[in-house]
């Protein structure tokens, strides 16, 4: 039973899900007096979150999100903050619900981000306008000119050059957003597990190297969005956690793409990467077009 | 003090690091009546090969290797089993009693390749024939029949063709020879901690997705050679520990590159694949030429 499609003009609407992104953005949506009702995935949500959401729901209960959503009838939808992927076969039968089985079971094993697109898609068949968090709140976008008062040297600026290309080489496949390189060595590349838990690999990893290890190792952590990547699903994003774990991991900085990612508190992000002596900068992407200002 | 090169008709030696290859070498050379002499690195090899050893070195301690192998005057040396990357300003100032210190330290930033590849220069300047261990050992070389009893179905083919895109891709990369992948969604990419904790870190995710997880959620690894990398150096391993840590990590089989991967105890490793219901199976590599059969 689609709705007919037309601008709607109700609140916005946040399907959020963890880390500290969604409730972020209810405030800068508060903070400049735009209403927003928000929908929180249950088992996902910071407890913060779960207080102010105005529904909690399961990731999987499709009928209750599009109920929710028809009452709000939201001027725009935001699926902000991540959520794990399920399992195949729950996954499958509950978009099943809506969709023809085969066709589910095909978008969702091309991996996570088709499964975000297929959320957007459905959305939007739906006549919903899906927007992403950083054309709600552009101040939480990595300007061009982002700087700390540390600044990478030549092997960190090598180690950036690597890390662009590497990513570029994976945008055909789904799979993380970010890689961390020392010098032209390539030490990770992140998959589902995320980049706290890359940089813990990493920290791990040079722990292990028994006495070998003797100062700070170096390498730059670079995270930015894929060729081609939907900035309305899964922006990538960093935080004052991200400053701590590179440090933990022996970085000497990070670089981010400019414009297409999210910081969730710039300025604490930058006063900690300056005290604890790590460089973040924002660096172009030769292959963005830079369409999410809207 | 480089010696003048000519053929040397010594005893094979044998440079050892971690893992079970190089001892599963020693025995193939004994078996087949090959004399050899193990230089085993200190702090990686094995308590059997210590034991076994000829003489135990320090992996940066150049001059001591240099002097064993100026006795044993060997007709040809296989550095054999993984050695963890020392830090960077030791690696430079092991290697700079040799040689030119920026370009030893030129080599060394483009990562774990170029250093192994440049001390198998290091040896070939000053006389050595090094060789692979599947040159010394054919046996251990995976066929293009490999199989069990269990065969990947249309799924697994998909995740197969997946990996080895991606691992092409990664060629011009010094990254991992190794991912996993389930249908189209790459779940990890091997960097320098190496397959059994890559395999680990999908076990624990899977582990992590709560009570979503009901059955087995398949996924193949794939273990292939480099575009362009030189199989006498590093050349990708399996064995009995892999087929225990796939089925850990919920996966339902294993492909490798036909005649580039090396497998520790062919009958031991398809039994257990056999018995845990994996898939084992060989894959031609369409970028390997095949010179490595001596």
């Amino acid at each position: 039973m689609p709705k007919p499609s037309g601008a709607k003009t109700g609140p916005v609407a946040i399907l959020a899900g963890s880390g500290q992104l969604p409730i972020r953005l209810v405030h800068h949506l508060e903070r400049t007096g735009q209403d927003c009702r928000v929908l929180a995935f249950r088992g996902f949500v910071s407890a913060e979150l779960r207080r102010r959401a105005d529904a909690n729901v399961d990731l999987l209960d499709l009928k209750t999100i599009m109920r929710r959503l028809e009452e709000w009838q939201p001027r725009a939808v935001a699926l902000v903050g991540a959520v794990r992927r399920p399992g195949f076969s729950a996954l499958v039968g509950a978009y099943s619900l809506l969709r023809n089985r085969q066709e589910v079971r095909e978008v969702i094993a091309r991996g996570d981000d088709q499964v975000l697109r297929g959320a957007v898609m459905l959305l939007e068949e739906r006549g919903y306008k899906v927007v992403g968090a950083h054309e709600l709140a552009p101040d939480l976008v990595a300007p061009p000119s982002l700087s700390g008062i540390h600044a990478p040297n030549e092997e960190d600026a090598r180690a950036i050059s690597v890390g662009l290309d590497l990513l570029r080489s994976l945008s055909a496949f789904d799979i993380g957003q970010a890689t961390i390189v020392a010098r032209e060595h390539v030490l990770a590349v992140e998959g589902p597990e995320g980049t706290d838990r890359m940089l813990g690999r990493v920290a791990a990893m040079r722990r292990s190297l028994l006495g070998f290890r003797k100062r700070r190792d170096g390498g730059v952590l670079i995270k930015a969005a894929k060729s081609g990547q939907d900035l309305r699903v899964d922006m990538p994003a960093i935080g004052p956690r991200t400053i701590t774990e590179a440090v933990r991991a022996g970085l000497s900085g990070i670089a981010v793409g400019a414009g297409s990612t999210l910081i969730l508190d710039q300025d604490k992000t930058l006063a900690l990467a300056d005290r604890l002596g790590l460089f973040l900068v924002a660096v172009e992407l030769p292959w963005m077009d830079h369409s999410h200002g809207s």
